[in-house]
């Protein structure tokens, strides 16, 4: 088999031989100049390699500077400690380990909390704000400047009685946030971005990654490139770090690995195609948990606390008072994408007076009933399906207890007539969380166990710190976490 | 990276031009002796290819002869006409597509259905029996020698009106068949393994392969294998077919890629280590649904179709009368490995004077109970929970109607006390169903969607037919289908 030594169609690796002439060359070239792109160049820069990084689009910032901005940091941060939270690396660890699994990488999640502090403290240094706020309404994400508020359910059932509940989602700070305009995620790429200018770090936007480029040895030492389609040679004498994000608008990735997300990307950039992963996946690299997602679920938490969730057989089957993400799994992955809101009129009234980051999920009823019946029948459930349901439900709550699910006291009252009903089914969209395997160090991991030589990857991409669950600002603190450790260990591959 | 040419803990690709003498030497090389890899040595050979088959133990068999012997078959194959049901291949395609999705790969689909019937009839020609005897009760294979059974929920909601219900499970015959005895997978082998005997075929036994050999092409030219440990090198002249079953018992992988399987394996037998995926992973194949499963439940199809399965919360979420293998996948994967049988004493007597081919899936009652409130209590459930689902199940059993989901009228009838309990919380296993990507020629296809040379795969090393559901007989079904497309174009590729 000869090949034509440019082909761009391909994610094949390109033998070093062919390549006649580099049109680039850096020590570390950085693949995506998102957070973990970000981190990574930063790291790299500063540990004396020369950076380049390759952006396919034509400025910086990725999915994370378009999302909510959460990075999910704790174990007892300057944040936490001013906000008067207690929390520890372990107690971090134990809640990480319930609510991610299972398949938990285990070395990386104590890895991550022990490190947790020290990369907040990094983070600041390098000009991201967190405001000394706390927000602990039931929400998406604060809705005014707060810095700190619960992003995975560490206060709700079951993970209140795994671990002491601590909040860890960290949001930079936008100065005059108005909703609708730049978000948390841009205010964590801004100053990040600025740390890459004031370094001697080069950029080339408008790149597309193509193909890994390989030595006789199958060591990486560059990528074959296009540039306005053109291609382009890129050497990286120390190594390549791939940071390019997840998979989900890739369709023939989503039909082969997670296809229960088809059609539903959420809260990911259409440059997400898996490129990163389908080039190491040429060089043999390993996966993990290729199924795992993120689901979110467009409903608004502070009405979802105040009402009962049902699935398409009128039953309960989540703490509606948890993290939303969580609310969103189990609707998508477990009862069929099928979700009804059953609410009474003052506890609709109540949640409608609370602020809200997310307003665009309060839309008004589906159905408006004067009885739990008439609901049902409108909702097309089977007689004495919802009926029971919610007499069992205000059975428990004349006690203030749930003992189904656990939702907690604050949240559980009665539920009487006049009733609201929200048709939830389909309402969800997600990312794709699984990816390259890596090591502590960001080596992207081949079948047989030994790292690929000269590859590292970050972010999305790699199945990271995530197995089954999720937390908001998993992907933005592990993304940046071990992008930084994919720079350092990329730049220190020459000097070994 | 000089490396040791014969080093044998590791997965990466053997270089040709490193290996001094070839120890075997065959135009098609089979790994695996289970059902793909004795129907891939028997096309090979029948098509001039000489022939070697590779197998880790002493004999033949795989999993296929300890399996209950359900060859999934239909469209109108002789035994489905002979008893009187009506199939087609498109019917058989419109079941299928929705019982094995969602990310089902339809080229296949369609393919397999279509080829059933001459499938059949192969199987018939090498001397596999089949009784003309069907056997329609609820159960995991039939308790004699009948040779045609439903075994996939074909006839359960929601499948009855998706496409016309027909038996599409058939079975081999054993002659005085007792039970406890030789299963039906080894009248499936047996008669293939004669075949293979009485053709050309080399076999060698207690050897294991460790890698795969390629030439300077990346094209598959044979196999590191070790016989009690030594190294011996294998040459493929024509192609490497990969039979090696599933990775139902590499911890690692279902750590990576299923862990909800994790500690359960089933139906699978320790030498389905995942051996074949990985060593083709080394040369950048792709792979699907990683994370896919089958489950099996251990309870009696007899009794669960009479009785009520609720989950950890009380609540009912399968139609009890449909194929046990969804119901075991529903209750691990949707509803966290927690089910209960709630049956009443007459339907419970009635179930155990029916015969079953698994009567150790038969055992005493966890709680015998006067009423469902002392039930309820005994399970450990919330107050109203377990009474509100009986209670609502028997509003609508009075009608003979199942409205939440859809069972039968045959096995809806009203529950009344006193009740039998089982407690069947964490009562699963399974086996893995994702693995390499192939095309109809059982072509082993590499992430950058074209063939890798030299590579053919079949059975549970493969993601095959299968997406996330399952149905009796899918297995040994794509396996011997896609066992004969391997050997088949094994054979040709060296003669085009």
């Amino acid at each position: 088999m000869t090949e034509q030594p440019h082909r761009i169609d391909t994610v094949r690796p390109l033998r070093a031989n062919t390549v006649t002439q580099w049109d680039f060359a850096a020590d570390v070239v950085v693949a995506g100049y998102g957070i973990a792109g970000v981190c990574a160049a930063i790291e790299a820069a500063r540990a004396g390699a020369k950076v380049l990084i390759l952006e396919r689009t034509g400025g910086w910032g990725g999915a994370a500077a378009l999302a909510g901005g959460f990075v999910y940091l704790g174990g007892g941060t300057p944040l936490q400690q001013a906000l008067g939270f207690d929390d520890t690396p372990e107690n971090m660890a134990a809640f990480l380990t319930a609510a991610l699994g299972p398949g938990v990488d285990e070395a990386k999640i104590q890895d991550y909390c022990a490190g947790s502090v020290e990369h907040y403290n990094w983070l600041v240094e390098c000009g991201v704000p967190f405001k000394e706020s706390f927000w602990g309404e039931p929400g998406w994400e604060p809705p005014h400047d707060e810095g700190l508020m619960y992003s995975g359910g560490e206060n709700s059932a079951p993970f209140l009685d795994i671990a002491k509940p601590a909040p860890r989602g960290h949001v930079p700070q936008l100065a005059d946030k108005k909703i609708g305009e730049r978000s948390g995620g841009y205010m964590l790429m801004k100053p990040l971005a600025d740390t890459v200018a004031s370094l001697d770090i080069d950029v080339e936007y408008d790149t597309r990654i193509r193909r890994l480029v390989v030595d006789d040895d199958d060591r990486v030492v560059g990528l074959l490139a296009t540039t306005y389609g053109k291609p382009v040679t890129v050497r990286a004498a120390r190594g390549v770090v791939l940071a390019t994000g997840s998979f989900a608008y890739d369709t023939e990735m989503i039909d082969r690995y997670t296809p229960r997300l088809s059609g539903r990307p959420g809260a990911a950039i259409e440059e997400h195609d898996g490129i990163g992963i389908r080039l190491a996946q040429a060089l043999g690299a390993e996966l993990a948990h290729m199924d795992a997602s993120e689901v979110a679920i467009f409903g608004d938490p502070q009405m979802m606390a105040r009402g009962v969730l049902v699935n398409g057989r009128g039953q309960r089957y989540v703490p509606e008072d948890t993290y939303p993400g969580r609310i969103g799994q189990a609707t998508l992955l477990q009862n069929d994408n099928k979700a009804f809101l059953v609410i009474d009129e003052p506890s609709l009234e109540e949640a409608l007076a609370t602020e809200s980051a997310t307003p665009f999920f309060r839309f008004p009823p589906t159905w408006v009933a004067e009885s739990v019946a008439e609901l049902e029948t409108e909702m097309g459930l089977p007689e004495q399906t919802l009926q029971t349901t919610i007499a069992t439900y205000n059975k428990h709550a004349e006690n203030g207890s749930d003992p189904l699910l656990g939702k907690k006291a604050e949240w559980v009252r009665p539920i009487s007539a006049p009733l609201a009903g929200f048709d939830l089914r389909g309402f969800t969209a997600g990312f794709t969380l699984g990816g390259l395997r890596t090591d502590l160090d960001s080596r992207v991991l081949h079948v047989s166990g030994e790292p690929i030589a000269g590859l590292y990857a970050a972010g999305r991409c790699t199945s990271g710190l995530c197995a089954y669950g999720y937390v908001s600002g998993a992907s933005l603190g592990d993304g940046s976490f071990y992008g930084r450790r994919a720079g350092k260990a990329a730049a220190a591959a020459g000097t070994e």
